[in-house]
């Protein structure tokens, strides 16, 4: 062990080799904290042939290693398992913009590079880098596209998948594939780039990434719909698209009740309407010629909509900086529920056309399993993803209420399954879902993945126990 | 060899067993024309259950399967080799569109479906499938997907991998792997999809699909300009993309001996130019509005490329169809090259940004080797993507310059990969590619790929030969 240790220092230098508890903590404590791994040490190489190093000797040794980004996942993908035997390996260190190409709307970076400074060094070169999501102050470009992340652009730019043209891996050999290509054709073989992003750190550990970026639009307008019931809101969504096209660059939903929560907890926030209506959606429309088309487009597509009786109330943004506003209830209702307790969440997505039907029929389910139980709706409608929790009734504790998991995941994701859906639309598998991976996962496509763990990492040491 | 081919009878029907050589013929044709392998037989199932049962079969008798869609590709993919040892597996029978989704924007096909229906099946439903390229007549959606074609709408809406939700696929040990999700976000484990997008039918066989359907535009406006040089065309390229963004969905580019080739083989179509300029651009703007926003915003572009000296000339479309004559000169030089004679092909992709000094300091290296060579350069500028062919200098006969071949490849792939493109941006690889592959890909990226292909399918009995 001191042995293993003394040669991780010797690679990566002694002050990045932590094994003292205080200094390993925050990297083996997952996000939500209802978690805390063990780890050997944890490793902070500070170049891509360090990482290299670094593996190999782990390969050498048999130690695992967990792949470690800005470690604010979700369902426990990026921190140790308990049994200690791991090492953390974070690529925090490899923090450089490398290079941004104007013309080829391009952008090379370290996937240590933290997601709001791609955002900045995008901006500052006059483009625009879409991946948007709330941990984008801490979160890492690696773990973005080792879980594949979505967020709010996804609808117009889409996952992080679709962003990246190219990827640098460290294989779990410790071998470097240097595939950092900035085309947007390349038909020369099997397509490396895509088993890699989203394989949570199984496969490989991403070192460098080349990303699309986008003409920044002249403006970004926002108007809060407010919707008798979900299936309304899909038809606002199909009558906006037809009206804008790519220029509808966002479409979240809202309950009533998350709205609620948010004005409780969030009073200063504004209240755009006089009366509480069932649904609200809330629509993002941005122009590449100016302001005032954004607001002209978005206008017109509201009185549409209002004309049809789609919608029954609506407030448009006459301003970006009005939009914000609006923007800010949606963003608030993740930190509103947070506060008001805590609850059972699920990251799932539908085809877009069973989102009412799904809402509408596990519901009841919910309610008749759990009466009083209060639904937390609210998500990337235009991505058919929900954020479906579920709280506990008035007075019952939280943690009274938790026991409940198991039974009241197995009514979501059957329900999710039944209507052609996803478990884990954005979130992933890690550790935490791999046992609902394992339970509606077909055998043939379980077989498939494990197949091609077992010949990218034989000695199953990169991030086991994650996802298979 | 005939208790096998009465087997394969007894599963697909004697009729849809093929091996009379007539009737073998056209399956092992390659869509050149330069190319005629051999087969035990060609079997046209008519059910994804009978194209599984096949496969059992072949891989119990350890017969290699070649599948093919429409057998339009360029790279011998589709074909057999001369052997003689391998069975064709058409999936031409296959070829229901099974539903249509106008809410979800998808439709779910069958992999045997020709392009041009699915793109007909879409418009049927006031969609978009914006799939398109010259053989869509005749290619398959399956086909399609395993070589990941391309085309001229990937500026905006991505390759055939973009466009694709879910796949079927028969594994190559004959089990089925139902993936035929319509889902915007999911990140259940290892992205198969993509892995068997672009595979060239040597990881499995594709029998259906989910592919995305897009809003129609209201109306697509092209404009050709004349400018001094290949650097100006990404100059204008830059401008439109930051005024247009999304609504720019075409930008082809052109040389002048391009169009003289199509002026002198296709004289009825409009010259639109009195004189001759180095380069040409066709740009398409698509608007979900209207008609005349597409025309006001392409003439908006356009104006501001003549004040800032990037364009020389330019002629705006008028009409949508006013449109459809510009787009034909440009759909017109592969016909007019093949009516001069045949050249050496190269289906190459560059980061954008490098275009222009890549056909900068390309051309003089093969003028200096073969003087007297004429290129015929065209392509989808926004993709990076040229089709960058070399014609025998005049008076020499196409076969003795063909001799070549070898020499060329090597001047023009050597400089792409020297400028980080690809030597084979839409095409893909197929036996035809295969040492160029070889040649150019890394040791590590090599083993990637074998490794995968061992994994799943370790008796190589799909495609062999072929990529790999």
């Amino acid at each position: 062990m001191t042995a293993f240790l003394d040669r991780c220092r010797a690679i990566a230098g002694a002050e990045f080799v932590l094994d003292r508890p205080a200094d390993m903590a925050p990297f083996l404590r997952d996000w939500r904290g209802r978690f805390t791994g063990a780890a050997r040490a944890v490793l902070r190489p500070g170049s891509v042939d360090e990482v290299a190093r670094l593996v190999r000797l782990c390969a050498d040794e048999r130690v695992p290693i967990v792949p470690q980004g800005g470690n604010t996942g979700l369902v426990l993908g990026s921190v140790p398992d308990a049994s200690g035997t791991a090492v953390v390996l974070s690529v925090a260190r490899l923090n450089r913009v490398r290079a941004l190409d104007p013309v080829n709307r391009t952008v090379t970076v370290d996937a240590g590079v933290i997601l709001q400074h791609v955002q900045e060094a995008a901006a500052a070169a006059g483009c625009l880098f879409p991946l948007s999501l709330a941990a984008e102050g801490s979160c890492t470009i690696g773990g973005n596209l080792a879980s594949n992340a979505g967020g709010t652009g996804v609808l117009r730019y889409g996952n992080a998948r679709e962003l990246c043209l190219g990827l640098e891996v460290v294989t779990p050999q410790g071998e470097l594939w240097s595939g950092l290509r900035g085309l947007r054709k390349d038909n020369t073989g099997y397509d490396l780039r895509d088993l890699y992003i989203g394989a949570e750190g199984t496969l490989g550990i991403i070192t460098g990434a080349v990303m699309k970026l986008y003409p920044a639009p002249k403006a970004s307008i926002t108007a809060l719909a407010a919707l008798p019931s979900p299936a309304h809101a899909l038809r606002l969504l199909s009558l906006v698209q037809d009206r804008a096209g790519a220029s509808l660059t966002g479409f979240e939903l809202m309950s009533a009740y998350c709205l609620a929560l948010v004005a409780k907890h969030f009073p200063q926030l504004p209240r755009p309407f006089g009366s509480v209506h069932p649904q609200y959606a809330l629509l993002e429309i941005s122009s590449s010629e100016s302001e005032t088309h954004a607001v002209e487009l978005l206008e017109g597509a509201i009185g549409a909509a209002l004309e049809a009786d789609i919608v029954l109330d609506a407030v448009v943004a006459t301003s970006v900086a009005h939009s914000r506003g609006l923007w800010q209830l949606r963003e608030h209702i993740p930190l509103a529920q947070a506060a008001d307790g805590k609850n059972i969440k699920h990251d799932i997505s539908l085809p877009v056309s069973m989102v009412a039907d799904f809402i509408a029929g596990t519901e009841p389910l919910l309610r008749q399993a759990f009466p009083g139980c209060r639904l937390v709706c609210f998500g990337h409608l235009g991505d058919g993803n929900l954020h479906f929790n579920v709280a506990p009734p008035p007075g019952i504790d939280n943690e009274s209420f938790l026991v409940n998991q198991e039974k009241v995941n197995r009514v979501v994701h059957d329900a999710v399954v039944a209507c052609g859906g996803s478990i884990s639309a954005e979130h992933g598998i890690g550790a935490l879902k791999r046992d609902e991976l394992a339970r509606y996962k077909s055998p043939v496509e379980l077989n498939l993945m494990r197949a091609i763990k077992a010949a990218l990492d034989p000695l199953n040491i990169m991030n086991p126990g994650k996802i298979l």
